[in-house]
């Protein structure tokens, strides 16, 4: 039975999704031990969206094969019971279709980024947010981002550890919420390069920040190089939000 | 010179706003210490709204008097400065005439309480919002809500340790926002009895989750004895939000 679980995590502490040779510390071990303590299966936990250290997710997707068979409601109760003593909870369980795979059947991801934009440090959701001292210009950042919607060649905003072959992707959606002192920044597509929003968000901050043309970007855009573009956003201001499926 | 500080606080770990003699660990008395870390000057700082242990503060208000001047700015960094090991954050200072007073010339106060309603555990928020398991009807929450608005004897929703001589206060709104799994409750007054919020808070609740007829409220006011009234929900889903002046 393939069972597909949603998943709600504070990335914190953890070494990101993906599982690693020399490091008990991932999302995806953390969950597959739970899920192991509960059911005496061994299984392989397959995301939607493999998330970096540090990065949260509101609403990560997985899918695992189990032979026994159990409610859909204790199998989440099961897997939250065991994991009570970490950030993670599953929010959803389902029983899905052999053909389902959490990453190749997936429509459309949804990404937020948080930035909080004041002198003042955050005392409230410090380590949840990417402070920015300087004032930034929404107006600017929505312009430039404009240019980065629809398909294009995304060299330039992609990890030099990037091993993706093929650096085309499609960005469906920019949009840049402002709300008091903090700046939403939603970003929404098929699938995403490594770190590519993080660098997006990077960029568009220095557009903010210096309220340079956003022409600009097409320039950026256009060299397909990681250097042209801006700074690495810091993981911890990132969410994952939800997978369409 | 009377100034005029706006403050963020994570109220987790604190015993409260007010200064104890046996408790060395409130929100004055951490600030009140910062201020004199920079100024040399032992000040008494006074607060527009006291929040309890484990309330927190997008913008609590509080002023204090100190003979030396210095530069705005300079004051929140040097607050700020001195506060670093903390989750307390000056966000603005301003100088203010002598008669202003936090507390006596505040016009009007917003607290917010944030609720999570789902069964599985909160991953990221754990901490910062009261789960409740059951499903709330938002509806019923809101009518009875209506009841409260105005002016009402509200013995029935003051802790037995209220020290206000008089029960009586107005309520100006009530706004109930559902967003996703999360429910906010706004509530805005000149001025608030002894964990009025939260007594509210726990007895909208109770209408949300047995779908008990609005009208019932109207009982629960009139009655004015606190057994009256729900439970007293948890602190640390309040929010000291803003004060008017």
């Amino acid at each position: 039975m393939r069972y597909k679980i949603t998943i709600e995590y504070n990335g914190s502490s953890f070494s990101g999704w993906q599982k690693q040779q020399h490091s008990a510390n991932s999302i995806q071990e953390t969950i597959e031990n739970a899920i192991f303590n509960f059911s005496g299966e061994k299984v392989t936990l397959h995301c939607g969206g493999r998330t970096d250290a540090g990065v949260h997710a509101l609403g990560q997707v997985a899918h695992f094969d189990m032979e026994r068979e159990f409610e859909l409601y204790r199998i989440r109760n099961a897997i939250n019971y065991h994991l009570k003593s970490t950030p993670i909870v599953v929010l959803n369980t389902e029983i899905v279709d052999d053909a389902f795979h959490s990453r190749f059947s997936a429509k459309k991801k949804y990404y937020e980024y948080r930035i909080i934009n004041r002198y003042a440090p955050a005392a409230l959701e410090a380590g949840y947010v990417w402070q920015v001292f300087n004032p930034l210009d929404v107006n600017t950042m929505r312009e430039a981002a404009k240019h980065l919607l629809g398909k294009h060649d995304l060299s330039s905003f992609r990890s030099k550890d990037c091993q993706a072959t093929n650096p085309i992707r499609t960005i469906d959606d920019i949009e840049i919420i402002q709300n008091g002192s903090y700046i939403y920044i939603k970003i929404s597509a098929i699938s995403f390069l490594h770190n590519q929003v993080r660098i997006i968000v990077g960029t568009l901050v220095e557009f903010g920040k210096n309220r340079t043309n956003p022409q600009e970007m097409l320039n950026i855009l256009t060299q397909c190089k990681r250097n042209a573009a801006g700074v690495t956003a810091p993981p911890f201001g990132l969410y994952l939000v939800k997978i369409d499926y």
